[in-house]
């Protein structure tokens, strides 16, 4: 019996409040990308859905229970990818969207959250100063603040992928999750660790953003003073002590990756799966990089997680 | 009623036949590339499986067939991504395949032909010289050729596309498709035309390899003498008759683009969608482009087809 604060059944339940361009997303074998990783590849592809990535599974949930309280307001901090998806959920239902940012956030991700129709407020500063102003704000106006990882919903809905590799699982060894605030490896992990115990469940983080991993390789939150990384998605600096009491329960092992494999991988998953991928969506393939000896002749699994970069910065980093 | 080769009970059985991870595929709203174009616009991912295109709807029926019929081997003629998809439906089930494909096809096309262990066979000239190669080979060794649009499967394989639009097509003002030998055009064509008929059905083919458009604007077999194009996988020469009277009975239209609108098309795919495309599953954007008019305002459903793209060619393209 895994215990954390999911659970499968409304995890199921959860299924059938998302809009179903979310769902059932592709799961297959990149045998050119395998061979070059020396192991068998399969590909879990969150990006194809009008928001590019995973994040809008849990804010249907969100949106749809706010709307269900007769609210009409909801505010976030995001890095980017949660403040799209909420945007596009608060849209089709008609809730106002408040999504605080870094000034730093790729433009790719804060026009298309200016397009959507949400207000964007910046700060200078980084993800955590925007969770601040988003606490902020909440109170000043009385709305629902909603937060990542910590509202059950956005783990309940990351872990819908969980479902999704679990139907397919009896083959893989291992699955390797983007660890940022940590709902996707908790809700994935959540769900693995109930329906395929035998599977490893992997969190990856980059070594410039080690918060979450620290924390759980201590067992106790560890914070850190700043980030340096790319990957954007991930870079958080306060883990959430519930979140981190759930991925010590289902996380086999946390892993950090130096830049330079992220940038390898965004490359390889062009080059070898035509894949375009922001680099948070790199980091599994980071990790087989940095570990070849641990994955060869397995089968893992990747959760290709978000694609929303900046054309030029991704260009600069594939050198296309 | 809709007459052509195809019948709707044998297209929607065909799902039963083909492996579930080439069904069902992304259908979304691609909103920036909407604003973009003037128009709404959905996609149609059929890249994110094994073989990176739509063919192996096709080949799955055919080697299921083959294989039922006590058959151990089969040739077919290929620009790449029939071959491709042939070599991956044959492997899984013990058929050995052979693919006659020019010597100037994507190296890409041709490597990963190579690797599913098939049989490749090159020649000197264009795709339809490969075709009497490969017929040539069939009548020696005594071996099924797999004719891609002729052979039903194929067709069917492509129309169970139409299907998965149907479902969601009563929003959708036209559907722009590839054409090259017309399994995709005739098969979504027909389920189209049968179920949702209101909605446009339009072909799309370079100017550069005009035979099947020539001859459905003619209702006669129009060849030419040569092709001159980038998208390689639908530069045929030789429209084959049956498939020329289907396509008269379920395309509303059929146009023809320039080589500077698929080349932005892709780039757009690109920066607009995240999406890597080959040039054949940029027509429909290039259509768009080309006749902004016609589109606008409307809602246009396009398959991207296929993305098995020589990397450096595609990075030569996508920085013009």
């Amino acid at each position: 019996m895994v215990t954390t604060r999911l659970d499968l059944a409304r995890i199921r339940a959860a299924r059938r409040d998302i809009d179903p361009v979310f769902l059932d997303t592709p799961l297959y074998r990149c045998d050119a990308l395998g061979r070059e990783l020396g192991c068998t590849v399969s590909i879990k592809l969150e990006t194809a859905n009008p928001v590019r990535s995973f994040k809008a599974r849990g804010t249907e949930l969100v949106a749809g229970l706010l709307t269900g309280q007769g609210r009409t307001a909801a505010v976030c901090a995001s890095a980017g990818n949660l403040g799209l998806a909420l945007a596009w959920s608060g849209r089709r239902r008609g809730l106002d969207v408040t999504v605080v940012a870094s000034r730093r956030a790729p433009a790719a991700k804060l026009d298309r959250i200016r397009a959507l129709g949400a207000e964007l407020e910046l700060v200078d500063g980084d993800f955590e100063m925007a969770r601040e102003r988003a606490v902020s704000i909440a109170q000043q106006r009385g709305v629902r603040l909603v937060e990542d990882s910590l509202d059950i919903e956005t783990c309940e809905g990351a872990a819908t992928i969980g479902l999704e590799l679990a139907d397919g699982a009896s083959s893989f060894d291992a699955v390797l999750i983007a660890l940022g605030g940590g709902a996707m490896a908790t809700g994935v992990g959540h769900v693995l660790k109930t329906l395929s115990p035998d599977v490893e469940v992997i969190c990856v983080q980059p070594l410039g953003a080690p918060a979450m991993t620290r924390s759980w390789q201590q067992r106790r939150v560890v914070s850190t003073d700043s980030t340096d990384t790319i990957a954007d998605g991930v870079a958080g600096r306060y883990p959430i002590p519930a979140v981190l009491d759930d991925l010590l329960t289902v996380a086999d092992d946390a892993v950090l990756v130096r830049e330079a494999s992220i940038v390898t991988g965004m490359r390889m998953l062009l080059e070898r799966a035509g894949l375009v991928v922001e680099p948070s969506a790199a980091l599994g393939v980071a990790a087989v990089l940095e570990d070849r000896d641990r994955f060869a002749g397995r089968h893992v699994a990747t959760v290709v997680c978000g694609s929303n970069v900046d054309v030029d910065a991704y260009r600069r980093w594939v050198r296309m």
